[in-house]
């Protein structure tokens, strides 16, 4: 089934203990739709750049199969541009530059074809455009979202109005510590679920992620990478690899998210390996599922 | 077969964000010997403890079929003293006062039942004092040793003596990265393998653990609980769970010990349940093999 991403699309600059990488390709539904592509044919990205866009960003998602006709170009505006500092565990990050340019603005405007998507995953934006885009959909099967401490702060009571019309939150460790302002993670991921959402990924970087819904809830451990070159976009593309894999399955009864867990966990562990999508773009779909095959056997005991 | 811990018998003073326990049992060799009798039937205690020790805590282990009979109680001395802090997130904590007492001078001196014990724990101390009870053993077939920060930092070159003498490091995501200078946990525990041990175990607290040996390498997460009450003695159960189980299973092949990480976990997720041993005071074999299940479970798709 075909599958909506609405995000934003960045250029980046990562600065990692060992290097330094200007002006590479970033944003969030840039990681999600480029790992989705991997499951799902019918992925449909909609978002906003600059006229310093360059088309061989397009390439790189059309040539995956990725509808890039929602991607808005606006003459005149300059695309959104982030520029990151890790600290030395690699997990810890600093903001050290943010540009939102065109970004500031973006109303998504879907197509009709957009509208009709079963799978929409909103990804990290303000809840209240979330919401606009909610509000364009028609009959959606599974709407998922993604949040991040500044809208927990700053528009809390949007996020609280999302929460209860959608079906699963992703969001990280100290973000649900945040919004729950429970320290111990089980309490905090079902505390979240009170909210609303039918589940909640809540994703721990380097320790993997927990899954809590009213029936279950458990962990994940991240899949063991000696070679984190660029953590920027795990988030993104373990949602990706997750909802790519449901719409691909077309359904999502608790095996099947359990299994989109472990996608999203083995997807999340390449984008890691290197810079913006460059791991990703010498892997295929059956090194993903062969690394699968590795972490169920890791998990067995 | 049977399974010796040297370490530390200690009276603790917990501090939680919501509680204040004063004067319980703690320890490393405490919680080794109790979470290792759930699975062993031959666990021996070697410790020092001063004349304050009450006779109930002897009773709390000889209960459990554990052999106190290598317990020294100093006459005109005390038991070792520790006070905690636990951060709001219980997973850092502070020392707040360490009254080292009868430990200062505590060298083991084995006996003969002791020196032929198969299955060898040797809980946190110096490395010195640890290579003193192993040098008195008459050929052992599986030895651990767990160690600290403290340990790298002011006796590096016994600890290096040691690895190259033992089967098996059991220490903490931090010490591991102190010891070889790596952040990366894959690389860090690969490293700690170069110094001499057959397999390492990498504990990271309320994010599971490590496991690391030539052959295989793999995480698994700790149980969710969301009962975290005190996780004091966390690390020690889980290392007697792990150690007891492979004492009753005979053997530490590779299958083996997953089983037996996988036991020290779940020991481990009941531990942090209460204080002290209270929470293990009231579980079963039955039950821990009944979490375990759940465990394996939670692990499958």
């Amino acid at each position: 089934m075909s599958l909506l991403v609405v995000g934003s699309i960045a250029i980046d600059s990562i600065h990692t203990p060992t290097e330094v990488r200007e002006n590479i390709l970033g944003g969030s539904a840039t990681h999600f739709s480029y790992a989705a592509s991997f499951f799902s044919s019918g992925v449909q990205v909609v978002g906003v750049v600059g006229d310093d866009w360059q088309e061989e960003h397009t390439k790189l998602l059309t040539d995956r199969g990725i509808d890039t006709s929602g991607i808005e170009i606006q003459e005149g505006g300059k695309t959104f541009r982030w520029t990151g500092k890790y600290h030395s565990n690699m997990n810890d990050r600093d903001t050290l530059e943010v540009h939102l340019n065109v970004l500031e603005n973006f109303s998504p405007d879907l197509s009709d074809e957009a509208k009709r998507c079963p799978f929409v995953f909103l990804a990290n934006g303000s809840p209240s455009t979330q919401l606009k885009v909610l509000e364009q959909m028609t009959g959606p099967q599974l709407v998922v979202a993604d949040t991040m401490d500044l809208w927990i702060e700053i528009e809390r009571d949007e996020l609280k109005k999302l929460m209860q019309r959608i079906d699963g939150l992703v969001l990280n460790d100290s973000e649900a510590k945040l919004l729950t302002e429970e320290e111990n993670l089980v309490r905090a991921g079902q505390k979240v679920l009170e909210f609303g959402p039918k589940f909640v990924v809540l994703k721990k970087g380097e320790h993997g992620a927990m899954f809590f819904s009213k029936g279950e809830s458990y962990v994940m451990p991240a899949f063991p990478t000696p070679d984190v070159v660029d953590p920027t976009g795990a988030g993104d593309s373990f949602a990706g690899g997750m909802m790519g894999y449901l719409a691909q399955q077309n359904n999502f009864e608790p095996k099947t998210l359990k299994e989109a867990m472990a996608y999203g966990t083995v997807v999340a562990s390449y984008i890691v390996e290197d810079f913006s999508l460059d791991r990703m773009k010498g892997i295929t779909r059956e090194e993903i599922d062969q690394r699968l095959g590795q972490y169920r056997q890791m998990l067995s005991f």
